[in-house]
């Protein structure tokens, strides 16, 4: 019975993924996921009780979803071949084709950076999350005199410059500047500061 | 008689740019603006004519801004100085305490990255307007083995992570991030690829 809830909660949050990705976290509302799933209104309200409830859900559901994938490079040890499967992750998940205007947490984000409440709570601590899991994989090679957030932070950059290089504007060069971005950023993480 | 009606637009524009900031773009309507403003909605739709052209001025506005306060940086030799002031621009703008929600071009960015329609198009050309303007940059000074291209799109994942860290992190080390990710794409510059 709770695997078939899970499941049921698990579809429902896919398709409030999506309308999140197309129309922005704040266009999801629990209207407009009773309009596109056969499901009432009532009974959405009845397993997310609020609009700011079913948005925090959405976003951990997200997250989730990206650690799952995220999972195999995790196993590695920290160091370059866990941030080339890292990025390769995000790559993947931001062209997604089920997201059909790309990453909801990175839109949320550019929404949410300034309106206090449990969506910018959840943000803060997913991409903190982010940050420290990018700065141990840093500084399990790095030279002792780098710093590992200054890393985590160029890793993050590239991350969200190849969001807007690859949907805004559909360049065909992105990954590659990525992917060079960030050998550069390994290299360089490995000399002294 | 001109100069009246252009400051009076760009009074207007300001007011859009802040609403934009604050709400997104989608959040920035004609009902809204005339809310906001000492005018009637059918005086802005004489001014603008519909919701999506008003946007366009309005990411228009916002960008002629930004150039304006570039403006000294833009008269230096393509160079190290002229992308060190660059960046202080850009993060000015993006702490602009005139706007409360961050960058409104940024937010555009996300919001219409899928979005068919005039307002894409606007972001597409300005964006990459920047994108040749850093590339200038870089070819400036750049080892001629560097891709002037992978080094302006660094540059502008710098921007997007310091929007990131400055605004929904809140992050005191934001600067400093930058400014260091700056002189080590420099630097790199410098060197052959």
């Amino acid at each position: 019975m709770a695997e078939k809830g899970d499941s049921t909660r698990a579809r429902i949050l896919d398709e409030a993924m999506r309308i999140a990705s197309r129309d922005g976290l704040e266009g999801l509302s629990i209207g407009a996921l009773a309009a596109a799933l056969p499901m009432s209104k009532s009974g959405l309200f009845a397993h997310f009780g609020s609009k700011s409830a079913l948005q925090v859900a959405t976003l951990e559901h997200a997250a989730l979803t990206v650690r799952e994938r995220a999972a195999p490079g995790a196993r590695l040890a920290p160091g370059p071949e866990r941030l080339r499967f890292m990025l390769r992750t995000i790559m993947a998940w931001i062209d997604d084709p089920g997201l059909p205007g790309g990453c909801p947490i990175t839109g949320a984000c550019v929404e949410f950076d300034d309106r206090e409440g449990p969506v910018r709570e959840t943000l803060l601590r997913l991409q903190r999350d982010n940050q420290r899991k990018a700065a141990e994989s840093f500084a399990g090679f790095a030279h002792p005199s780098q710093d590992p957030d200054q890393l985590a932070f160029e890793f993050r950059a590239i991350t969200l410059a190849y969001h807007h290089a690859s949907r805004l504007l559909r360049e065909e060069r992105a990954g590659d500047w990525a992917r060079r971005a960030l050998e550069a950023l390994i290299e360089r993480a490995g000399r002294p500061a």
